[in-house]
């Protein structure tokens, strides 16, 4: 059985516990039909809300702004993807700006998800270690039924992952000792991350997550501790 | 109906939703009986740790010491309790002490709380606002069965109730307006400084909760949004 010390399992949660680029691009779909341009289309908004993502959050994470909700930094990298997708941006009345944002609030759970979290929550705290603030977190629970125990997570630390603090910061919440808390991600880098902090890991296979083109995160690219193709293998692997 | 526009019942945990007095007492009676003075009772040794739960929280709150999570707290004032209930405290193993200290994670619920709760989550978000650190919440969570969406309080302000930002920081993550979260308590000061900061207040009566010499909070002392009996008449009262 693997990972017998670990007493707590923190999750990556957009792309590896939900379907992001689906559940943006289904959110995105009524929106274009009514305000985008011909060509407009939900996958490559998707794709082009998500690649804003990171650069926003280096701001924070360099201490150029203030710690700001990822809600708030999605919301702003909407407004400024409007302009290619959107035939006229001034058109679009803020209300429905403010619904779309909340597309990653109502992302579906893989599959495995529900199922893996709930046998790993029998006898392991299990949370999220997402930089989605801690609203978006519950929303996202409640609507898909995720068993959280607690919402750790960007938000409690104030800054963004890959910050070691962020990891750090949910290792004290659960008064653990890093080896006794395990990271788990379908992105290679997160799980560099946290083992740099100490942290077990889990790779969890998400191939199709960035959709049929994915180039990246096809596969473990480090001997992480376990290594597995969904929650239901993760649970069986570590005896849950 | 009751309160149609909170979204969120944010919960006192020590009394309101937990037994504390009942809990700390059985955890204690083992211990007692190994260690303790001829005279000493398990239901003074939780009445006089219990007692040291303000007094400590004080210095956080004034800044006279840095935050410290209540089992840090819990700790510090079982210690300096040892002296009035055992026999010799330099006798007691250290590891038996940190496990007694647990006893706080390890509390009942009261009988009405996991039905009322689970009822009140189908349509709101609920979370304990409590002093208590967030593992010390998850693990009484999980033991008693509480199906909180996330754990607030606390920790994540780095400061004890009832300072107003413990209650703002939960109204902040919740992104709501003050008057969309609803205190739930059974002391009468929690839900004055609550409103204070806007909130809408309800008072479950728990006059049992300090044993049967209870002299306070035996019942509502203000006009409080719901004044109610258990868990499940505050479901009621909210049509949930």
């Amino acid at each position: 059985m693997a990972l017998p010390q670990v007493k707590a399992f923190v999750f990556d949660v957009f792309g590896t516990v939900v379907d992001w680029r689906g559940g943006v691009t289904r959110e995105a779909k009524p929106f274009l039909a009514r305000y985008g341009k011909a060509d407009a289309t939900p996958e490559a908004l998707a794709d082009t809300w998500r690649s804003g993502y990171v650069p926003a959050m280096l701001k924070v994470r360099n201490g150029e702004r203030a710690f700001a909700k990822l809600d708030v930094l999605h919301r702003e990298n909407l407004d400024a993807l409007l302009p290619q997708f959107v035939a006229d941006p001034q058109a679009v009345p803020l209300d429905v700006l403010d619904e779309l944002n909340l597309a990653w609030h109502k992302l579906d759970p893989w599959p495995d998800s529900v199922s893996g979290l709930t046998r790993l929550k029998a006898r392991h705290i299990i949370a999220p270690l997402s930089n989605g603030n801690i609203r978006l977190m519950v929303d996202m629970a409640k609507r898909g039924g995720l068993p959280w125990d607690a919402i750790l997570g960007a938000e409690i630390a104030q800054t963004y992952k890959p910050t070691p603090d962020v990891y750090l910061r949910a290792v004290d919440a659960l008064m653990l000792r890093p080896e006794e808390v395990c990271m788990v991600a379908a992105h290679n880098d997160d799980l560099a991350s946290a083992r740099r902090c100490g942290l077990k890991t889990a790779f969890v296979a998400r191939p199709y997550e960035r959709g049929p083109k994915q180039t990246i995160d096809l596969k473990a690219e480090s001997d992480w501790d376990v290594i597995v193709n969904d929650m239901n293998e993760l649970a069986d692997a570590v005896g849950a």
